[in-house]
Formats: C-alpha cells, structure tokens, sequence
C-alpha cells in the first residue's frame, strides 16, 4: 500500500489519478467476432463456447428442465436470503417510480412526460472467479418493475456446458425471459444483432471482462444502448476518530478482493485510526481465500492521512468514487458535501457488503471517475421518458406570437407558418 | 416523396429504414483534430478558426463588451419572446426536480437518492444556416436549474469573427458562464481536454454537423459524457379525418426544412385528408425561402395511407420517432399505444414548432429510432442520482445474515467478513 501523511493540494491531482491498465489491442478482435456472429448466428456462438469456454453446447438457450435443477441445487437458507434481498431491491426501485404530473406553462398549454419501459433488455452476466448472482437482481429486479417486456440474460457455460444454478435461479425468480449460453464479446454481438434464438435488444447491461466492455463499446455502433461505460470497481472510506479500524480494514478488504485491479483508498483525520487500520488489513488478509487478488489490489492502494474530514470529503469529491464509505459520527453533516459518488454509505454499520446485496440500493454504479458525470442503475436505466403536449386553440393563441418570432429570428420560416397557418 | 396505399405489415420493416447517410470517413481527422488541441490549446483553436471557418479571431473567448454590444442589437419583441420561451422551459424542467424520498427497506436500513450537479457543462451550438439560440435555452436553462457550476459555450465565428447576436444575448440571459469562438471537432476537443482559455468539462451536449457528432462519440474515451448520440431530425405525423391538411403540410414542411437529411412520414386512415396533404405540401413549399433543403428532404419522405390509427401507431413505434404529431380527434386514446417517440404532440393545435421554440418541453431529442432507447434532454440530464444508505446496527443485524449468505454462495469471503466483523 502507498502510505501519504498530510499530501498538500497541489500533489492531489496525482493521487485522484487511477493507475493505467495495460490495454491489449483487441479491437480487430471485437470486429471479428460480431462479424461472425452477425453472420453465422447461433453457430458462431456454440463454435466461440467451444474455443473461449471449452465448453460442447448442442443449444444455446437454457431448458425449462435445467432451470428446474437448477432450482433444487439451492438451499432453502440462500433461496430465503435472495428473496429478502430481491424484496428490498424491489421496495427501493418502485420508490423510484414518478406520477405523471401535468404543467400548464402557458394558458392552454399543458406539458407532461410519461415513462415507457426499453422493451427489451439484455443482462451479462460474467462466468469466472465468482457467480454473480446479486448482478441478476440488481438488473433483472428494475427491469421487471419497469415493465421490459423482453428481459434476457446472456452468461458463458462453465466446461460441462453448465450455469451456476444460482444465476438460473436467480433469473427465474426474477422474471428473466430466456437464459442463453453464451459470453464475452459474442454474447454482446448476439444480443445486439439477434441469432436464431437470441433475440436483438434495444439496451446492454452488466459487467464484464476487457473483452465485455470492448464489446459494449463497440455494439453502440449498432444503435444499442448500454448501462453504462466501465472501470475496475473502487472504494473510498474516510474515517474520523470514533471509526472502528477492523471495520475500515473489513471494507477495504471486500473490494481489494474483486480483482487484482480493484481501487482502494482509505483517508482518516486521526493517527490512531490510521495505523490501526494499516495493521487490521495486515491481519485480516492472511485468512482470506482471495488474498492473492486482494493483495496485489492493495499494492495499487492509497492510505492518506489529513488534516480536516472536509479536506477528505473534497479529495474525494476529485477522485469520484464508485462507493463511499463516511465512517464518521457525524455523517449528517458531510452529506451536502459528496459531490462526486455513485453510492455512499453513512456511519459504522452501513458497509458496502449490505448495498452490494440487499440494503435495496443498485450494486451497478459507474467507477473510473465517471462518478462525475453518470449515476448507478436504477429504474430510471430501463425506462424512456417521452414528453406530451397539447395545446388548446386558445394555448397557440396565447403563445404563437413568441414561436413565430423566434422562428423568425432563426430564419426557420416553416417553422413560423405552422403556427401563422392555424391562427388565420 | 414515397407513397404506399395500405403497405402489408411485412413491408413495414423495410419502411422505417432510414436512408443511410454517406458516411465519409473522417475519423482520421478527428483524431488529428484532438491530438492538435491537446498539444496547442488556444493557439490550435485561433488556427482552427482561420482555416475552416476562414475568421480570424485574436481571442478565443467573447468579451463582456461583445455580450452587453449584442444585447442591443436585439429588438425588444424578440427579447420578450425569448423571455417567455424561457420562463415555460423553466416552469416545465422545474418540474422534474424529486424530493427526495428516504425508504426504509428493512428495519434499521434506510436508503434513498439525492441530485448532485454535473459540475461543469459545455454547451455546442452550431453555426452555419440557422442561428441556433433556441437551442441555447434548452440546454442552458435545466443546466442552470440543476445547478451546474460552470456552463461553457461554444460555438464558431461567422468571417468576421463574430458570433450571431441572439447566440449570446440567450447565453447570458440564461446564466452561461463563458463564451468561446470555436466550433467543428475542435470546440469538443477543446472542452474535452480543456485549453488555456477554455475549462474542461464534464459533459457536452448540443447538435452539430458531422464532424461534431464524430467528435463528441471520440471525446467519450477521455472520460466525458455526452447528451446522446445524434442523426438526422424527424417528424412522423398521424392524422385521422378531423385532421386539417394545410396544418399537417404545415408541419411536414417545418421538418423538412430543417435540412436536406431530416426525415418526415405522413401517415393517415383518410383518403381525403392523405391528397389534400400532399397538395397542401407541395402549395405551402413554394413560398419557403429554405424550400431547396425541403424539397431535398421530401424526397426521401414516406407518404403513407393506412387501414387503423393502431396499425399508425404501431408502424410509428417501430419507426420510434423523434417528434410524433397525432392529429387525430380522440388522441387520449391512443398516448398508451405511444411506446418509442421523443415528443408528442396532440391534437390539431400542437405544432411541432411549439416545442421547438416555447411551449417548455426539451427540444433535444432522440432521433434515428435511438427513442427505443433514450430519453430527450431533461433535468436529469444535468444532475448524478447518487443513492445513499444508513444501516443502524439493528438494521445490520435484521440483514447481516442475508448478506452472509449470499456473499458466500458468491465466493466472496470479504464481503462477508465485513459483516460478520460488524455482528460479533
């Protein structure tokens, strides 16, 4: 870990930077596999499971039967765990949902906009290290409420052709539509140009590998549109003098262990807390089952110590963080202050374990600093909002003066004479 | 212009096509362009001036003195129209504005969302045919709402190194921090990488020629967000027999004007009213004094009769326009059947230039079917939703155990860890 005492404002700008991932050019590669998805279609895909998954499918759709397993392979304990987890999302998303609410702007000109769902969506799901079946909920959860009518998930099959019963399960409980054996880049090529059983959606979401974000990337081309872009996932906890440093360090270690890759940053006002949470991460790394990735996501990770919570909150608000953690006693305070952040958990109990799960706040949040500019998923991500309006005879009367001036002025004359033509 | 007599519904897939515009490649450019602002800053853009824009312009930024000259040179009418223009768009973006709303999802966890500005915005009006102020109160006014820091704005000197006076009498009006004589892909790079005059921002929104749409697609590498991808704009009007044909030639017309690109589908259930509509147009287009890029633009159109105003409003969300008129008599009917459109408007009195200019919805809006997919600009286009949560330790205990347990099944120890660190 790199360790800075009290760095002055001016040395900030570095310390915000994130360290450049290597890059491999793969882009020629990405080409290539739409293209052969584009035209080979299902096919392409069982061909791309056998060379990247080495995995033999006969079928790219998950059967009801295999869905049926899948559910008797989870235990009662985690199925009760998914449903309160998959509740509490559910409770949080439809509270995001908004009357339609009319505005008469002008005498007889009323304005409103009214939410539409996507109509189909896409989920990816990545294979790999870990099932990520709280991503099923996060995603499938909000595009239910919205209304999709299409929700499809597309995850790679492990050796044996199979998927982790979890995320069949999961999918099932929360009304994906069709489950499909396919990943990395020729899944997002699938679901972007359709195959004979895949159908083409109109949005992407979901994490993913180097090859997934390329693939995303390069699918809006298409007229597809995605969550959101993507970074390795990041933490930022600032404590003050009544933190717990076991608690700091437990934090810091659930997102060192994502991935070698993973951003941490840790920031306190007090020495104390400070050293003892250097040594906390010490210790309780040594039991970790992932303590390989979570080690090397230490090396690239930043301890700072300063001298004020608001230098803290302003370092971080220049950092952008995907999560935040105010382990400080009076967090009230410091809200007005988070600027830049895509979810932000308040006091010693509120770890970021609970929102990656089942507080009922969206896990798919934007890292890499896009924190300044975009917010997470949430229900808003599967929906449209259209404008209406309607103007009454009387409404273009009271307003048509003021278009057909402007029109004027912008020397856009059929502009001007749509309204000229219904006042005569 | 195109006319089909009741086209079978196998047909329609080929009917919302757009014509596919000749892309020249210019990405070279683009990079070349970005490549010579990053390196040069101001010095590139005062070069960038004098060769495309053949003006030469000593400084990049507008002075108070041109802002306060420009506001004389605006007649008070138009002045008056721009107020209230102004006042309707922030009556209607003002409206977006959610209180925030705290959900307590299990005992003890409590979670919500709060706004948060983008802190600083750039603005991208074009030059060229039409002096496109209006667009400056659509972006500036809900920037200026949402609380952004800093709004940019730039946009290129006409030969004399000037900008059109409304330009920057709207600027001020609706509170845009600073000015810039730039345009093309240099403006988005400018604001992209930031130069000595111009800061960098966050996002970047606004309409432009190719080349500014390839560079906002290229400046979302360096991580800035953009409005929303853009094409051609578009009108698709369906009028039943009460509909007037002169209004909806009015209405096609004003599309089309637009530009020889922009795309306009007429769709009717009534014999009557579909050949006095296309008498209507081609009596109305006589008199444009923009009738050259009209006619250009009408050819490309779709004239279409039709069985059912449902099969009209089916044809129109596979289409999924950007601007939909529905002339039709019982409209309330029909706004459920609207699934992908930007805007619509309603009865025989809401005129597309209603929107376009006064009536207070965005006029920034989704064109190229991207409405299956994205919403106009909004308030919620300026601002992060950064989701908040507070677990007491009660409500830690209530969920830990759920977490636990997934966090498990998920592989990820950690996690886990910091919630039973929390509990013991």
């Amino acid at each position: 870990m790199k360790i800075y005492r009290y760095p002055t404002k001016d040395t900030w700008k570095d310390l915000v930077k994130r360290p450049v991932l290597e890059q491999k050019e793969i882009s020629g590669l990405i080409t290539e596999i739409f293209a052969e998805v584009a035209k080979n279609g299902d096919k392409a895909l069982i061909e791309f499971n056998r060379k990247f998954d080495k995995a033999e499918t006969l079928t790219i759709k998950v059967s009801d039967v295999e869905i049926q397993e899948a559910g008797k392979q989870i235990n009662d304990e985690l199925k009760q765990a998914i449903q309160e987890a998959k509740e509490n999302i559910s409770i949080f998303h439809a509270s995001q949902k908004q009357e339609i609410q009319k505005i008469e702007t002008t005498k007889g000109v009323v304005c409103w906009r009214e939410n539409r769902a996507v109509e189909r969506v896409g989920i990816y799901i990545p294979g790999g290290t870990a099932p990520l079946f709280s991503t099923v909920l996060m995603l499938a959860v909000p595009a239910n409420l919205a209304g999709c009518k299409e929700i499809i998930l597309c995850t790679p099959p492990d050796k044996n052709g199979n998927i982790n019963p979890a995320i069949l399960y999961a999918a099932k409980l929360c009304g994906v539509s069709e489950i499909f054996k396919t990943g990395g880049a020729q899944a997002v090529a699938a679901m972007t140009f359709g195959t004979e059983s895949i159908p083409a959606v109109n949005k992407i979401f979901g994490p993913g590998n180097q090859f997934v974000v390329a693939a995303k990337e390069y699918a809006q081309r298409f007229g597809v549109a995605i969550d959101m872009p993507a970074g390795p996932s990041e933490v930022l906890v600032i404590a003050d003098d009544q933190a717990v440093p076991e608690f700091c360090a437990a934090d810091l270690l659930s997102q060192a262990e994502h991935g070698s890759d993973s951003q941490v940053v840790f920031i306190t006002t007090d020495l104390k807390v400070f050293e003892e949470t250097v040594e906390a991460v010490d210790k309780q790394i040594r039991d970790l089952p992932r303590n390989e990735f979570a080690g090397q996501a230490l090396e690239n990770s930043s301890f700072i110590l300063m001298n004020s919570l608001d230098d803290a909150l302003e370092f971080s608000n220049l950092y952008a963080p995907e999560h935040l953690i105010l382990a400080v006693s009076n967090f009230e305070r410091y809200i007005p202050e988070v600027q830049n952040a895509g979810s932000v958990f308040l006091g010693n109990y509120s770890c970021e374990s609970a929102g990656d799960y089942a507080s009922g706040t969206n896990h798919t949040l934007p890292t890499n600093a896009y924190a300044k500019n975009y917010s997470g998923v949430s229900l808003d991500s599967f929906v449209k909002k259209i404008t209406f309006q309607h103007l009454s005879k009387e409404g273009l009367q009271n307003l048509g003066k003021t278009i057909e001036l402007m029109a004027e002025a912008e020397g856009l004359f059929a502009h001007k004479n749509a309204v000229s033509i219904r006042l005569k």
